[in-house]
This record gives C-alpha cells, sequence and structure tokens, in this order.
C-alpha cells in the first residue's frame, strides 16, 4: 500500500472549495470523493425537523471583499475563503470604520492568523482579518460585498457501506464542512476515504459490516441520526470518528462514554502495539460528531483516534492549519493504524477448549517441539496462554492484555489451535 | 459572615468549666450553647440500660488539690481542672509519697504538660501533674482532698432539628464532655453551633432536614442511638462528625465505614475543590462517635470533615491543647466549608434529559452564542456534560468528579438548562 | 524447629539419583521421601489413558556413554545423569563425528553447563555436553552405548492426607521428576515433606484437611487429577504447588487463575507481613503444576510461594542448578512460611457481632483498660477493628488487609473477644 502520494493529489484538489455545512462546493467536495469511496447521497430539505434541530437555508457564494478608502481590495474571498464568516448574508454598502469594525473578526493573541467563525443560525454578515491588518485599517468609508445567497436548498450527508458476513456493523465517521483547512478538515475524509478503499478489498472476507458516513459536522451527524439512529443501536458494535489525523502528532485515542466497549479495547490494543501512550477519557464538551453519537439516547460505542487532537495546538479553527502542518506518509500510517484496529475487532474471537481439564498434550498434534528443554518459543507460550483462556469468557482483545502478547500472535497461534480441534470459536 | 470574633468569645466562656460526661459544668455548657443552637435537652437516668451500655452516675466536684508535706498546695482543680482524673471518687486523707503515686497520672515524654485521664466506669480517684513537678516532690506525708459526688442523676444528649421539605436528613454530632480543652474539645461545639446558626438562615429553602447532636462522648451516643438509632437508619442519607476542627492545620476528611455514601463524595469533592490532599479510610479503631454511628449494626453514612486529627498532634489529650492552638477565622472556614458541602449535597441532582437523542440545540434556548469560534467559554463546556450526562444514572457529584467542574458552576448551568425545559430534575 | 540439618541430609541422599517422570530412581527418591512424608502410591499403567494424555513407557537406565576415536570415555551417565537426554532409547553404535553430533546438545551461552533435556513423548537418543568439551570433539569414529530400556511399566502419583475436622482440603503439590538438579527439583519435595511431617504435629486440631501430592511433573498431575479431579473441585479451598524454594532468594508468590482466593489472599498476607514484594499474577505459559491444577475445567485456587523462580535464573535446567545454589537454613524458612500461610486459613473466621448497636462496653468484661488515658495498646485498636467489622461479611483476611494488623493480632485478638461472648464465630 502506497497512497501518500495519492492522498496528498487529494488533498490539493479539495483545498481551495469553499466547504460548509451546505452548498455547491461541499457537493463539489463529496463528488472528488466519490472516486475514493463513492457514497450514497442523503439530502435534508431546508426547514426539515431532524431530532433537536431544522435543516437550515443553503448557502453559496460568489464573491466577497472590502474596499479600503484608498480604493484597495482587502479580505479578499477568492484569495482566502476563511476571509468570509461562513454563512453571512449578502450585503453590498457603504459604512464607515467605526460600523465595519462590529462586524470584523480577528486573533489578537495569534496577529497574522485569520480566524475561523461561523454563524449558521442567527442571520448576519462579518468578516474575518488578521489582526496585524486590521490594527492598520485607516479611517474613512468603506465598500463591503458579499455576493452570497441563503436559499430553501439541501444539507447532503454521503455514506458507504461494506456488506460482510454479519448484520452487525462498525461504523466510521468524519466531517466535510469547513472551507480551506487541513488537520482539522481534510485529514478526516482523506483518511476515511482511503481507508473505505483499502477494505473494500477486503470484501466478500470480512465478518462485519462496515459503515461510512462523510457529513457536515453536528447538523449532519443529527440529521443521519434522525433517520438511522435506531438501526445503529442495534447493529453498531463498535465506531471511530475520524478526525484531526494529518499531522506530524503521536496518535491520541479518545475513549467512547461507554469507556470499556470493544471499539476502546480494540484501538487501546493498537495503541500499546504501538507504545502509543495518549489515551483520553469521553469528554462531550470539546469534540467532534463523537458528541453526536455517543448522546445519551444512542450511546453507541464511538471513539476517535486522532494525532494531535482539536483545540490543543494552536493553529485549531484558524488559517495557519494548512498544508504546512500535514504529514501525508503519516495519513497512509493513519489508513494503516485503523486497518490494525479492523482486524482486531474481526479476529476478536472468543474460542472454547475442547480438553480443558488439564493441559492437553500439544506433541502428537505438531503444537509443540517433542523435545523440552530450556528454550521457549513465543508461540508456544502464546499456546498455553490461549488454551488456558479458552473459557468462552475471555475474548482474545482480554487475552492480549492480561497476556502482553500482540493480538497478531494470539491470531496466529489461535487458528492453528482452531485447526488442530483443541478449540472452537464461538459465535460472537 | 463574619463570626470568627464571636467563636472566640464562646469559646473564652465555656473554656473554665468542667465539663465530663454527666454533671453541671456540662448542663452549663450546653446553656451556654444555648444562646447559638437551642437544643432540645433528652434525659437519660443514672443506671438506665442504653444498649450495651448502662447510665454511670453524675458526677460533680466542688474542689480537690494536695497538700504537700511542707504544705504547699498543689494539683489544685480551681486552677486547672485537669489536674483531677475524671470521676474521681471523694477522699479526703494523710497519705505517705509511696501512697500517693499509685494515684498520680504524668507523661514522662511531655514534662510540661498535664494528661487528661478518666475513669468513668471503675470508682477509684487520681491527680494528673506535670512529670517535672512529680519528680520534686519530697517524702512525707500528703493531704489529699477531693471534694467530688457521684450520684443518681443525669446525662443529657442535646438535639435540635432545622426542618426542610424532605423528611431525609443530614446529620452532624459532636461531643462535650473534656474539660479545659480546645481542639479536641471546644472546636466541634463551636463549629456545630455556628454552622446550626448559618443554616437556620436558610430555613423554608432547604430540600433536606438537618438535625444536630451535642452529646457526651461514646456513651451519649450510644444512649442517642438507644433511642433513635432505627429512626436514623431509616432517615439518615449524610452526616458528619465534627471534631477537632479548631487548629491552624490543613483540613483532614474521614470517610465513612460505607466509603463510598454521598456524605463522602460531597466532602471529598468539597476537599478537591479547595485543593486539600489529606483523605483518609474509616478506622474504626481512632476516632469519635463515627465508631459509635459507623458501629455494624448501623453503618450510618457519617464521615468526618477535621483539621489536625485527634492523635497525630503532640498535645492531644494534654493540658497544651489550649487557646493558643486555635484559630479562630479557621474555624469561621470550616463552618462555611461544613455549608459548602451541605450545599454539595442539597444541590446533588440527577437530571434528565428531554433531548437525549444528538446534541440539543442550544443557540435559539439562549444558551449559547450563536458566532461559533475558536474561544470558548467555562459554561458552555459545563453544559455539554450536563447535557451529556443527564441520564438519570449520573447525579451531579458524580458529573463534577467525570469532569473536573465545581459543583457552583454545575449548579449554576444545571439550572439554566433546567430553565430552559431542556432537562427535569429526578426526585432523589 | 531445627530441620535445616536434616533437610540437607535428605538432600544429599536424593541427589544422585536419576528422576524421571517414571523409572526405579523415582520410586526409590519417593521411598526415601516415605521417611519424612508416608504415601500412597497411586499407580498408572503404560498405555493408560488420562485425561488428553496416554501413560508413556517407564524407562530405566544402566549405563551410558561415548568413547571418542581415542578412546576416552566422556559424557558418562554415572559422572552425571544429565550428560544423558531423558527418555533416551537404548543404543549401541559406531558412528562418525557429523552423526554424532545430530545427537548433542549444548547451551552455547552457557559453555561450562550441561544442559537438561528430555524427550517423554518422541523416541529417540541424545546426549549433553558442556559447549566447550563439545567445540574440542576430534573427527573420527565415535561409540556410543545408552544401556536404557523403556518398558510397560507404571508412573506413581503420592499422595498423603492429614485429616481434620473439616472434608474441605488445602492441597500442596510438588513434582518429582528431574535427575539431578537442585532448586528446580529437590526443593520442591524437601519443603512439602518437611511441611508435612510439622503439620502432621497438629493433627487433632486442624479445621481443614490437608492433602499433599508428590508427582511426575506435568503427566502425574495430569494422571491425579484423571482420577480426582472432581473430588478436588468439590473440596479444595485453597492450594499451593511447592517449587523452586531452596535458593538464597527473596520470596516470590504467584497468584491462583482465580487471583482473589483465599490462597491468594492468605499468602499475600504473609507475603505483606514479611516485607516480600515480588507478587506476580497467574501465567499459565510458564509454571509448575499450577498449570494443570487452574486449567479451565477445573480452576482450582492454586497458588505458588517460591524463592528465585523457574525459567529467571541463569541455572535453571543446566546442571548448575545444584547444591551450591540451596541455602538449607531458608529452606527450613519455607516450611514456617507454608505453616504461617496455613495457620492464615485456619483461622480465618467470619465473626458475627452479638452487640452490633453501637461499640460494646469493653471495661467491664475485662477487655479494656478502666482508665482512659493518651496511650492505646495495639490490641486495644485491633478489638475495634474486630468487633466493627464482625458483620459476617469480612473474613479476618480482609481486616487484617484494611487494618494493616497482623494476622496474629487478629487472631489472638479474636479469641479474646469470643471469650466474652460479644461475638461468635460463624461456620466457613
Amino acid at each position: 500500500m502506497e497512497i501518500a502520494a495519492e492522498i496528498e493529489e487529494y488533498f490539493d484538489k479539495l483545498w481551495p472549495l469553499n466547504r460548509s455545512i451546505t452548498g455547491l462546493d461541499f457537493r463539489k467536495s463529496l463528488e472528488i470523493l466519490d472516486n475514493i469511496i463513492p457514497t450514497n447521497k442523503i439530502s435534508f430539505k431546508t426547514g426539515e425537523k431532524v431530532l433537536d434541530w431544522t435543516i437550515p437555508s443553503e448557502w453559496n457564494v460568489k464573491e466577497a471583499y472590502i474596499l479600503t478608502p484608498s480604493g484597495e481590495k482587502i479580505a479578499d474571498f477568492k484569495t482566502n475563503n476563511l476571509h468570509l464568516m461562513g454563512y453571512s448574508i449578502p450585503v453590498n454598502e457603504r459604512i464607515t470604520l467605526e460600523e465595519l469594525r462590529n462586524h470584523i473578526f480577528t486573533l489578537p493573541a495569534q496577529p497574522e492568523a485569520i480566524p475561523y467563525v461561523t454563524s449558521y443560525y442567527k442571520r448576519q454578515w462579518g468578516f474575518c482579518l488578521p489582526h496585524l491588518l486590521y490594527e492598520k485599517l485607516e479611517e474613512g468609508e468603506y465598500t463591503v460585498v458579499i455576493d452570497s445567497e441563503l436559499i430553501d436548498g439541501i444539507l447532503i450527508d454521503g455514506d458507504a457501506l461494506i456488506q460482510g458476513k454479519s448484520e452487525k456493523e462498525i461504523f466510521f465517521s468524519t466531517y466535510l464542512c469547513h472551507p480551506s483547512m487541513a488537520n482539522n478538515e481534510l485529514s478526516g475524509p482523506l483518511v476515511l476515504s482511503f481507508l473505505y478503499r483499502e477494505l473494500k478489498k477486503q470484501e466478500g472476507n470480512l465478518k462485519y459490516s462496515y459503515r461510512f458516513a462523510i457529513l457536515p459536522e453536528t447538523i449532519g451527524a443529527v440529521a443521519y441520526l434522525s433517520k438511522f439512529g435506531n438501526l445503529m443501536k442495534q447493529r453498531t458494535i463498535a465506531g471511530y470518528q475520524i478526525t484531526c489525523i494529518g499531522d506530524k502528532g503521536e496518535f491520541t485515542y479518545k475513549r467512547s462514554r461507554q469507556h470499556n466497549s470493544m471499539a476502546d479495547r480494540a484501538a487501546e490494543q493498537f495503541m500499546k502495539e504501538n507504545n502509543q501512550k495518549k489515551i483520553i477519557d469521553f469528554n462531550p464538551a470539546i469534540g467532534s460528531d463523537e458528541r453526536q453519537w455517543c448522546s445519551p439516547g444512542f450511546n453507541l460505542p464511538v471513539g476517535s483516534l486522532m494525532r494531535t487532537m482539536y483545540a490543543v495546538y494552536p493553529e485549531y479553527h484558524t488559517s495557519l492549519d494548512n498544508k504546512s502542518l500535514m504529514d501525508f506518509p503519516g495519513m497512509q500510517k493513519a489508513v494503516e493504524a485503523y486497518l490494525d484496529i479492523i482486524n482486531n475487532i474481526e479476529q476478536n474471537y472468543f474460542y472454547k477448549s475442547n480438553a480443558p481439564y488439564g493441559e492437553p498434550q500439544l506433541g502428537p498434534r505438531g503444537l509443540f517441539r517433542a523435545i523440552s528443554d530450556k528454550d521457549r518459543q513465543e508461540d508456544e507460550l502464546a499456546m498455553w496462554w490461549l488454551l488456558n483462556y479458552a473459557d468462552g469468557e475471555h475474548d482474545l482483545l482480554t487475552i492480549a492484555n492480561l497476556s502482553g502478547f500482540k493480538m497478531s500472535t494470539l491470531i496466529r497461534v489461535g487458528s492453528k489451535i482452531e485447526e488442530s480441534g483443541l478449540f472452537s470459536k464461538l459465535d460472537i
């Protein structure tokens, strides 16, 4: 699997689009991703009630900028779409600097950064500027132009399924709704899409079914739950929110609200085997759509494997969250990480010994060297762990945790033992 | 609330009295406290059986001293009532130094201190001396005078109730029975009494009822339980033994025998919020009347918030436990601490969300800024914690522990959410 | 008890014998031990099915050696029985050095040591040499002589019972099947045998019954379980595998598969009271016959108190595991350690207070000094712990753990309280 370059290619294609929770550029982005993960498009109409929310108007922008008293064009949406506050209403006016200031957002602590600001549910307009520029604005009359529209339209959720033998599902979700941002936008859809494409190659051999969702954050997840939440409650046995997974940082795992679900144990086993230490508890206040999946009415077992988490890196939600932070080989590794976790789940059997009284004799079954001497092989040691805990009560993830063995070792050795007839898999 | 000076005033009034488990000075002390906390006086007669015990005789003392061979008056009860062993029988005799020594108690390791010694249940007499003085006693004939009486009388428990909306009770207890000692005597009744007076101001607004008991230690608590134990078992949902809470030390919290009762969680939340680390487990061997409340037949959820605990400070049970150890502003803080703990209990609701599916929309309910940008306010973060855990299974103290938020924040934000109709309190 | 010298005497008698899982020297070893622990001999015939295994042939050896091309006798079984691979078939041949090499085992990393190698279940022959010697073997023709027999015979398990008042049993097991090795062979049978002899002196006063087994490792334990496993499941309330308990190391305790069985708590209390820190979890891969006792079908509460554990000391399974490693006074201490653990179990009562409401009055019952002063005695403190937890739910081992008191203190004080009538033992 050599996909780092391809990920970068898609990153570049998606970067300039003015994604928001609705609109043409959201759709264009989803269509670009269709080349990797062809999604069903599930539409919700403006005004439609979804759980506690209402689908907002669709928003599109042609251009937006400010003309200074001296005629200079600043805050041009064409230069950087972050200059325009998300969901700004149309405006074309001449106003004083004082009036203008009520509509401008800056970050005094990061004076070179353009902040990311939106106002989805209150109709207003605004521009976002580097504080350095803001401080130099001259007195006089300004012209503000926002050629946007807020119309009755649609909000779209995309999803795709890889069918396994079981109706039980592993769920992956990411959001697509921020304009030109990198770690906190494009890393998620890119990793999810390429994960889909890689996993798709295993279709036909998968025990579980795999559902992938690409949604506008919050409202898209709420809409999705309004339609599929009850079904998900029955089917979803593990899930992960994919976000902030493109930078150079170590992995971070955030537990699901259930804290010890199979999703958590499979991801924490990955973390342990890869010597990754950053494991944090569920937090409903700061996060992405795991907040929706883990809302108390659904309480789905959805965790999140990230790299440097939202809100803890200074570039978060600013124009500084850009390609310079990205690590494309690292994103490939993230895809591989999720494949490892999937494998941990696929292979997480309960075994039941057919010879639980005393240890079974391994030599005649070809499972053990006939000659006993001082050295012991890893596989032999693992075999005893598996046979002793093949009591139908300890799954492989638990045995991995107790014994310190890698899942790959237990899986390999477990298969050998199963072939010998010494134990049988239990249906999950 | 500025009560430190008033606490000191009462301290000075109570100090000289010769309190014991019965007697006139016990009654006088309780009457002085009536100015702050008017108590019902519950009397038990000498000889009355109370659980495993029998109410002893009432003890009163007029005077007690020793005359040395050279006619000097020493160990004078009028100078320091600790000189006389508690419950000494009357005596008026001329005896040799050798005979006298059998009746004298000293502390060789603290040669300047008068020890505190009693003999409630075996009839004998004794004097307590600084070891320095003891060592200088000359040979010759001594006159010992104890003008005491041990008569059929009464033992008195005082209690008071602040009635709340619920019959469920929070219980506070302290002892009154040591003569002139400070941390291990007067600090408890003073903090309890002023706590009563402050809490009384909230009467009418309290969810729970509050019961306060001022008792002679051990026998008074046993007597109280003999009368009210079964009722307490039904009603008491939390309680605290107030003792050793007058010195300059940090707070110490000793857990109830139940270890994770609401009493413990409310007090430990107080400790955490105030950066106090000394939390110890229940110990039935060393302690005050929590030993009675937590005896296995009752097992009431009674912990104890103290400052420097009995038995760990060298002045304990000696004449050195005196006003010089006291910190009156600190005692005021102790009253405030217990009020904080009470508040933790009063406000410890279970909430049940009315919109548990996905996150509810906060903007239209005025609970959230319409504009989403990089900065988040503490209250907004707390709101998400509350909404996510409003599942009827996590009380506020648990959410405080999970989230790290202060109870005051959760209470304030919880009220706002409740007003919005997004969740409802469950009856406790 | 002064038995160190006697242990050494038996060590010397047993050392030269060529023990294996069957054969004359196994029987001789068991007969020598009969002087300390007279065992029932339970025979299993070659070919008999025992659980998943089959009893192998009986193996006996008269002589075995190699003649070098220059006529030198090397690898002589008479000099060190480890030279011969266990269960070698008879051979008398002239072979080249190249052919010989296929039958020789050495330890390149420990070039002076003879390794310990066996092949019970695959018929072959072999010699074990110090690697230093192996490297110097000259080219030419070698004569190999193994005068052994593999015949239909018997495998023997020895066991003995000390009958107590209850049918419930505490089980001790050790193995006897390695030729001349010390810590990982003779230490186990010696400590078990002398433990038996010491405990036998208490017969008639024991609450529980004590069963001792001396078996060939693995196959002997499997055979034993095939006969008695179901009975053991009903009767065995605690047990210990005795092995690797002869060297100078600190104690190591390996927990049973149940992790918190009474066996574990009694042994861990011993460890704590003796300031021994090495406690490890159950491990089914590396160990002795606790692997059989703790196989999932039986899951008996069997742990193992050792000194330096198998596989962690470099001399393990080589000719270097010899008398020079042994500490005979230390083995005596090990016997005493197991007696302490037995005492922890024998005395591990649940008490039920007859005065659970408030504290009972101790003075009139002679349990407490009549005079209350500053100093408290250990026994008085222990008394309060015992009385408070005499609720029928906390056994003495639990109270020891909660309170920090030694079991001996709790037992002594518990008896005093029991005599006073304040509480009663519950039947286990």
